[in-house]
């Protein structure tokens, strides 16, 4: 199998790291996957250029390198990162799409090395958190969710697979056990009574924002993080940007006003990758035709640069404190 | 007199909620009335298209069903909302436009039920209080009034009516007493020392940002309500979207750096609703030729919800705890 | 059957036409049909918001009248023209979609209504034409394509269905024949040699812009109309907005520069529908989030109202003369 | 009476054209005056920054020197032209802010110069030439209007003043003979049949997109400025940008697609200065928050430029060949 | 010696405060300088537009009067502020455009006003601070610079003058004590290891967003000031708009999510001013090609204001209390 | 020398041709450079980011095949194509980034190559038609130049270098003749006479858009390529994006209405690459910021492929015939 080409627009990587190919992944500590897909969107599309807009918002040299003033590491270059291209995912055909991004997934999780899956659409996680499942074992797997919308619902324009049903899809399958799911960020009038008492049942465990400002986000996801690792073997983080404020990441399809700030997201997945045993991750609902001066695009990038760095940083296994000074760090 | 037509665009409701026609309201808790005028702006106009922009901006499906995950009520299916239409208002004629909107207002008022007029430009607050004081009683109803400007200036290119002058003709007027009229979130350099002094006389209270930030919001408003419902028999609720930062709500007229964050304002609205005897609500100033992708009719059109929330949740009657897990809730 | 709803957004009709339900269509002259589908699109996406776009992209009232200036009929009122509102189409399921469209045309064609479909990527113009030459006969009904693009691609992204391709599925199903396809406005870098070999094998007619350029778009047209009412019943007009040039056109998704002036289109569909037989016409690729004030919008609701215009005029049967004064115009 | 200020934003004059006072125009040839009204727009509002947007659209200095490549006249320093700054034209108040501009008008007219009057809304076109015709006397004055609206309705929101009733009003009135009133450009559904009876019962020539295609835009102008000229003393100029297609055009409340170029509008402004005896002119409609890039501002920037350009050139007196080469000209 | 003219567009000052020539600025207190120049900027271009927009970016008159809600003074009337135009910066010519301005600024300081300089990009900050410091004395000027950028690179694209490189060249010269430099807000990817290893060797103080939120923003500037006047005779304010999170400020040209909110900063700006000896300040980095609704410009204006007011409110002598209701106030 | 990287962004090449580097050119007919500059614009910058958006701007795969329905040749299959990167061009530092191109250009040239520049603002006109001269001889070279300005200014902001100076620094120093410097499209208002007096002097052939329009553009071309090939050896032909109408092409920095329509460049470009001997080429003014929807970067794209198309139609030998139905063609 050949490297996957870009599905749109010229071949480039994420931020100049290298290419790669599916089948020779040996010592890839990071493979990058783009999920160009938008065929599941309930609203508006768009996130199909999602991977391209992640890849490329930098003001910096696209050079292979970045390291982190707030963690002193660069993930860059101290993690093996590659860049194995976009999955063809012709959005007219969801079902020929999502396997073929779970097959991919897999091989990645198969070699050993971390899956970042750029989105696309919210769809993308069921393939995603089961290609990582089908090597890690069904139910080994516990998911950290941030998003506005609960995406466990059952069927959406008579279709069981679309943004709006990962999550169902994931539970119902038993690769993500349902006492497993932690979801963050929650708001909005979606989904109804009937949904919620399904989730109830599986024993999700969903932070609404009401809860994360009267408790504080830090103490949820201590809790949270807590459920997380309980008989698990390793943690799969989705993050929806939808999770933060539309004010602040317009570039979205479903946007739900209400959210965290960007500064709130940076943090909270710095902890999850810096505190959590990460299995795989993805990024999604990133929309360029509705974002202005690429500000939701520059978001997501620093989203997975954040991942990257605290994975790095994790790895290197000194202790970190996040109140040092920035001139006394090492 | 017949329903209301559209003044732009094709005729729909908020979020599809039924019709209705002022002369028979008989059995409804809240009507709904666009009042699409920006003739009393003094800088960029365009929320005449306010209406038409907050009855509709939102991804799920238009059927009059908004199950509130935070609150745990569908108000829109709990409390009979109906949706009278646009009262005509010429932008070129402010004096005969502010009085059918106080008559529409007051028959709303007067049939029992809460209005709730979506703007418009926040002349039509005093329309919008007036119509209601005329059915309660001129100086029984007080006013909590979340904006970054005071709107208690004179006159304005001449004119009594406009913008930045609804408030004092509220006072003048007898509708709203000064020493019951609350004002959440002011800032910037307008109005000037003889208009504060006016305001000061007329024994308003007043929350700076500075004092926001110094005291928090939670006890301003704490604050602010026991005030509020001091020898009043009602509370007017009008929310001026630039009362959140310009960053996350462009779409205005007239933006002043440095307010409320979403957040903040849909806390603060659903506090007032659930905590307060409300008889009346207006959100104004959301100028869609100056918005985003929508975000900022987005926040215009949950803050309708959250009101709408909130007084159902206050109707049902029993405790409501924010701390609750999602899923425990009922 | 009951009426289709909205696929997104409130419950609107093309201007404020009536309501209609698919089951009882005897009286319609003309149905509109919307087909919210982007699933089919090669780079860009966003047509799925075309139909409501073009519906209510107008400044007038949305009263179902609309007075044509050059042609003297009013066509809203002239002809019975009805909205089933949107077919269902799952932009992430393109099989399922087009032979939903495809039934729905049907039945308006077997009706004896002329269809006219809002898209939607030109992926429709397969099961437009289909459905509408299933009750006229396959080979019955000619094709008058205006496109920057040929769209006969053999398969894209793996599949035979999108919006490259539709044209090819016609005449290979034989429900158009290939000596009496119509091409105008074709220019830029796509299809390549073999397809244009297979088109021409085809007995294809297509104008590119050069020849355009060099024999004047008129006599092109009159060329094209003798062609395609020899042998056949009735001319099936199907509109790609991007044969105009996108600096006139920027809604859209992929723009090909160097096209038709906005005046050039609606004269040239006019004249179709006034000189032709027509059966069905469909009206394509309007992507709004890359519209720009609405001009692509305003485009297609005016092409849409020209063509209406047009069969009502020539329905009338009096002679028209582009040359008199308006004002000494009946 | 001092300077009119600014109505919005900084006090500048029109690129940088020497500041004047109403009270002492005795020697100036042209006086510029800015109408910042919106209040009788019946959709997009936005012309309120018209003469805002006008004045300083432009990349060169703004030092009153403007030398024309194509009439090889300075008209900045050829003609005297002044800058009144801005009318008071509260929106809220159309009546009112009429009057106002009347009178400002007819002050210019009264002292020999032609007034410039930078929209705003079409609704300025009654003050602006009944203004100009209170000196000239009523029915000496023509009028050349170029528009894609005939703006000859009777009310529109309950109001005689309107930008869709401005011709009508100058025709009851007497300030203009309706068989003196020649409109190029129109196009659409709108005014319907009763209107345009009554214009036809006025004796108007109106120059419908359809005949000007089938003739030639220069060969109507012509026929049109013959009647221009026959028994009336001088004649009134009124260009509404939206003449032009909304492609070309964009910044403007009611785009109707299918209108001249801008070369198109640009040159026949200039034939209009060049040939007719101008006594009056004014630019409207340029609605800058539905600009892009300025260019909607800048094309009526162009159109003063171009009409100045004449006005200047006609006064040299010497023959002007559009065939001779750039540099051989003087 | 004559007043600077503006760079582009028309001849305007800071909210209309009266024009200033250099040559004679005895009585100043304050006096504003444009610094349109964007040719150090490593990546999107357009703060040469900055001068003008932050002049302009208010709903209010430009009358030269600014009364704040906050700090009861009217910094443009309590204060003599002039604004002088703009220093000719051609962007192409980056070493005789720094010296042009530091000159400026310089003539500024020498007749004992505070300059306060509007970018332009943040090059300029190496000419602003060297021109007071000329005055003041070397090292006898600290800075307090929020940024999210330590801008203290060596060399960028070959050259020694640049935007990323300002703090460096003040160091190296001694026109800054490097143990006196104060950065507020770093975050991201950039500088690497060597330029913090040489920043650490200066002693610089650098509190990145990490540390900030760990330890709370006011604690962070209470420790700053004291470093700051400890040993100086006056502090350098420097404010890179880019500071505040790309969501609420997406006019510039390196966006870096995870920054201060629009309020933080303009509680941090009038901090610095009220309790620190100013003598020196810069807003800079308003990209307005990338702003969206003005919302950049406006909150770099605000910027300019609160500065201003907070440094009258400093002169005025009595004490202020941030709790103190905004109606109680003097 | 190594290949010249990307100067922002990712490393990409034209529509995904080869890559090269300037030592090893032995057998390329085409060298695409791209000049990332803006630091020699007189208003709005952002041509930096022109070559990224040019190399880019297409909807079809980046595969290095784009077959001209037109011309029926794929010049980037046909032509050895191949693309250089980015000549480094520090837009602070005018005077070292035009010595760097033109050394880059004389590179192609003397390499037996046909440059193609992706401007980058007009100043780089000076370089790339030096670069070729000094290969073929000074003197030796015409040029065609399609703009909206002459460009022929003597110094702006005390500058010789700039993009309003290119063709005057061409002409004084020999590297092209003033008497076969052909202009196509001048308008507007600049330069002045002084300047007109000069371009007369040496003998330039300018043709304003007045008398394009009265002659037609095809006959204006005719006479201008008689000129071009009169005792010159070859001709660069320099396209400046604005000389189409800002409607059609408003991504640019000095738009002036008034300009040729997009089809009409197209059609001019091939005709020139196809009738006349030419030996370099650049397009430039594309600025992205000032874009929408990426029509101008279409454009200027498109404008390469018809220049490269009709290159190498041309030297195929066979006789072109415009009217020729393009299914007929070969």
């Amino acid at each position: 199998m050949t490297r996957y080409g870009p599905m749109f627009g010229p071949d480039i990587t994420f931020l100049g790291v290298p290419r790669c190919d599916l089948s020779s992944l040996a010592d890839a500590d990071v493979v990058i996957l783009g999920a160009p897909f938008d065929g599941g969107t309930s609203h508006r599309p768009g996130t199909r250029f999602g991977p391209q807009a992640i890849r490329q918002a930098c003001y910096l040299p696209h050079d292979g390198s970045r390291p982190s003033l707030a963690l002193r590491v660069d993930a860059l270059q101290d993690l093996r990162v590659l860049d194995a291209g976009d999955v063809e995912m012709f959005s007219g055909d969801a079902a020929r799409s999502v396997a073929a991004l779970e097959d991919a997934v897999h091989r990645v999780a198969a070699a050993g090395a971390i899956p970042i899956v750029l989105g696309g659409d919210h769809t993308i996680a069921w393939p995603d958190a089961t290609g990582v499942a089908r090597e890690l074992g069904f139910g080994r797997v516990s998911m950290v969710h941030f998003d506005a919308h609960a995406d466990t619902g059952d069927t959406e324009f008579g279709s069981l697979i679309g943004h709006g049903q990962p999550m169902r899809r994931l539970i119902e399958s038993g690769a993500v056990r349902g006492d497993r799911f932690l979801q963050i960020g929650l708001r909005g009038y979606w989904p109804g009574p009937q949904t919620l008492s399904w989730m109830a049942e599986q024993r999700m465990r969903s932070y609404e924002m009401t809860e994360i400002v009267a408790r504080g986000l830090d103490e949820c996801l201590t809790e949270a993080f807590a459920i997380a690792v309980d008989e698990c073997d390793g943690v799969f983080l989705s993050v929806d940007v939808d999770v933060v404020d539309p004010g602040m990441a317009p570039g979205t399809g479903t946007p739900e006003p209400g959210g965290l700030t960007s500064r709130q997201l940076l943090d909270a997945v710095r902890r999850c990758c810096y505190e959590l045993p990460i299995v795989g991750v993805d990024v999604v609902e990133v929309s360029p035709p509705y974002d202005h001066a690429e500000i939701t695009a520059y978001l997501a990038n620093r989203v997975v640069l954040e991942a990257l760095s605290a994975l790095a940083r994790r790895r290197r296994g000194d202790e970190w404190n996040p109140r040092q000074p920035l001139l006394d760090a090492r």
